[in-house]
């Protein structure tokens, strides 16, 4: 075939599972139909990519950053600004996501968006209900896809029908236990794992300034409080330094357990501030709120009305 | 059901057939899948659409002009300048379309369009490849609609798969032969049938200053010249007077024949500017020019040069 009749499969910029994923199973299943299509990324592969990728036995996608004069396929994503660099000089051929819409093409293409949990839902579908025998290693890293976007089903974008392809996936990969994996998924995030205390505070950190005091909230994901009980007196310790060099007046890590819903908290500073927001007590430096899952809404918020 | 959950179903402004029966087909199909679905349309239906609604036991949808505060499903469209007035304050829930992308929403939909001969053809496969059974009086409606939308697979829109699923949709509708039902839809058009010979001439007409000479081109679409033989005189007569009357140095009807791929041109006042730009002497106002579909492309550019 002409290399101008390649196709390149592609996800967003700064990929997840889903966009590689949905990727490499979609490029497999254009092939199968003839085509001459190949999957790409259009950033470096994240930590829980690479586990089930080579969970499933897969080498990342190739990367694609300059979609310029390229016959693309975009899943995961629709808007330009996501997609690879150059993207209005590309040939856009078709579209397969489950994101919110804006669009705009001269020419008529496929094109489908559904309000489903991930991407890989629907691009499982074409192969469950169509023609195309659906390998195992694919049903895999789809499997995966469903798992990373839902948060094993927690998210409230999860739908019955992400529940049930996932099902049909998990027989044909041979994953017994759907939860269990999904969790090993979600932990391959690897927040804590193989970093710096100073680097897994600052990996999602935002300053604020409450009533002229310096204030300073770290986030991690983790799937379960095993993942910080080694590193937390070394988490502690950094946390003291920074905030004395720094100057914060309070300083905060909240390590949120995606599975169970809820947040350790790691306090140093004028810890009574934390305290009163919540009504608890800080312990060791360390305190345990149910139900709280975002920082903005259950942190920040409570903690700026009593500065 | 609670009335806020009414869904309609509606095309473009000024529908069509595949607009007006899409509708219909898909509201037919969603009812069947226990939802409270109802056809509309956003404008008054044309001639052809009342031939393929007659024939197959039908009355038009109803009429839905303002779609404000109204949860519907746009067919055969999806720029909010062709949807129903007060688009912008209605919940769109899902787009079925065959043409090109200008849509942007804030939360996720089932989207999807296809760049196929109709949206009926996608409509019609949602029936065939799925569970619902699909009517014979359904499958008449939007086999017309592929019908009229392809012009009888002639325009250059239509794929294989609209062919297909035509040949599908005649065997359930028990339409013999295809191509003879597609001609009587197209000719249920009616560019002259009960039409006054001034309503044929500016049902579709355009002015023109060729260096500084007054020109006016009227088109109808017929698909066969027997449809214009018994009005020719009349329209020639109407054509001189109008001639005399507006001051115009020439003015030509263009009879295009959809089926045939071919015009027949009836001219009065300086015949000699046709003459030289086509090579072709006009003999008792008429003049015939094979291969001639487009005013724009094939008479108006070729009689600007000789004027």
């Amino acid at each position: 075939m002409n290399d101008k009749d390649k196709i390149y499969i592609v996800g967003h910029k700064n990929p997840d599972t889903d966009s590689v994923c949905s990727a490499i199973g979609y490029a497999h299943f254009l092939r199968e139909g003839g085509e001459d299509a190949v999957a790409a990324r259009s950033g470096d592969v994240n930590p829980e990519t690479w586990y089930v990728l080579d969970y499933f036995g897969f080498e990342p996608p190739q990367l694609l950053q300059d979609a310029g004069g390229k016959k693309v396929i975009l899943v995961d994503h629709n808007e330009a600004s996501q997609s690879p660099d150059n993207i209005d000089n590309a040939e856009i051929i078709g579209v397969l996501d489950h994101h919110r819409i804006n669009f705009a093409q001269w020419s008529p293409i496929y094109f489908h968006t559904e309000p489903l949990g991930s991407t890989a839902t629907i691009i499982a579908r074409e192969y469950l209900y169509g023609d195309v025998e659906l390998p195992k290693e694919i049903a895999g890293i789809l499997l995966s896809s469903i798992l990373s976007d839902t948060v094993v089903f927690k998210s409230p974008t999860t739908t019955q029908e992400d529940m049930d392809i996932a099902e049909m996936l998990a027989e044909i990969a041979e994953i017994d236990n759907i939860e269990e994996f999904g969790i090993d998924v979600k932990r391959a995030k690897a927040s804590i794992k193989g970093k710096s205390a100073k680097d897994v505070i600052f990996s999602d950190f935002k300053d604020f300034n409450f009533s002229g005091k310096k204030v300073g909230i770290g986030q991690i994901e983790i799937v379960g409080f095993d993942e910080t009980d080694e590193a937390q007196q070394e988490l502690i310790s950094e946390l003291n330094a920074i905030q004395k060099s720094e100057g914060y007046s309070l300083l905060v890590l909240m390590a949120t357990n995606i599975m169970e819903e809820c947040s350790r908290l790691l306090v140093v500073g004028e810890k009574s501030y934390v305290e009163r927001a919540f009504g608890k007590y800080v312990k060791d430096n360390v305190v345990y709120l149910p139900n709280v899952m975002s920082r903005k809404k259950d942190i920040v918020a409570p903690l700026e009305k009593v500065f």
